[in-house]
């Protein structure tokens, strides 16, 4: 295991592939992923890097596991339960369990943040048609997702 | 729990208190520490930010815990095992487990970097007579290396 992983510029790094966010799906749009500290790093934790090209947005989604988030790049904002945060570099965001979140990059802009998550944790789960009618009774979350 | 945490520039956040590096010792120098994420965020783990002024550097140490680093401020290099790098922004470094390590701030710069450990971790080590003899051995460690 080399102990130097070299930053490229860009947000790249020499030996970090750039992966597809998730393997499929139309409910998510220009997002990429970096592992950059995975199980072999020897942490009960994986550190990735996302990044949002402008106009894209994560998929609208809740878990129990918790994301603990570290803006490091461009500009967008995050839905977090039923509020919605405008985000710069180095903003700190919390997503708690089975908490509603979307991360959006700004019109102009990408968004790359890091997110941190425990290694063994449960799969997303996708807002049912229920689901999306309640959220959808607040207007400016309406008007925020995009599923 | 409030979803997020400002960034105030210059490496500080609202509501996250700058701390001492450590409670006591003389074997640092001009290290602090602030925790971004700690256990009651929900993770099996903890992100530190620690930042080394000018000509600053940490404890020469090692331990069973991992840890997993990565610079976003300024400039400085490391000795992890019996290696030396030099650092810059957004470089990962990863500290196996028992391996000697010291960060330290070049002599003109500050150098800053997130730091994440397993929430549950051992106590570091500080070298005996003996162990510093060993580091000793090898020129460029015996030069880097502050105690």
């Amino acid at each position: 295991m080399k102990p130097i992983f070299r930053y490229l510029g860009d947000f790249r790094w020499d030996g970090v592939p750039v992966e597809a966010y998730k393997s499929e799906g139309a409910h998510f749009r220009e997002v990429t992923r970096q592992l950059l500290f995975g199980r072999d790093a020897g942490l009960a934790t994986e550190l990735r890097y996302f990044e949002i090209g402008a106009r894209g947005y994560t998929t609208l989604e809740r878990h129990q596991h918790t994301h603990a988030v570290m803006i490091v790049r461009g500009a967008g904002s995050a839905l977090v339960g039923s509020e919605i945060f405008e985000l710069r570099p180095f903003d700190l965001v919390r997503v708690p369990p089975m908490t509603w979140h979307q991360l959006r990059s700004a019109a102009e802009d990408a968004l790359g943040f890091l997110c941190l998550v425990d290694a063994d944790r449960d799969r997303p789960l996708r807002p049912t048609d229920g689901e999306l009618e309640a959220l959808r009774r607040q207007p400016e979350v309406a008007a925020f997702i995009r599923i």
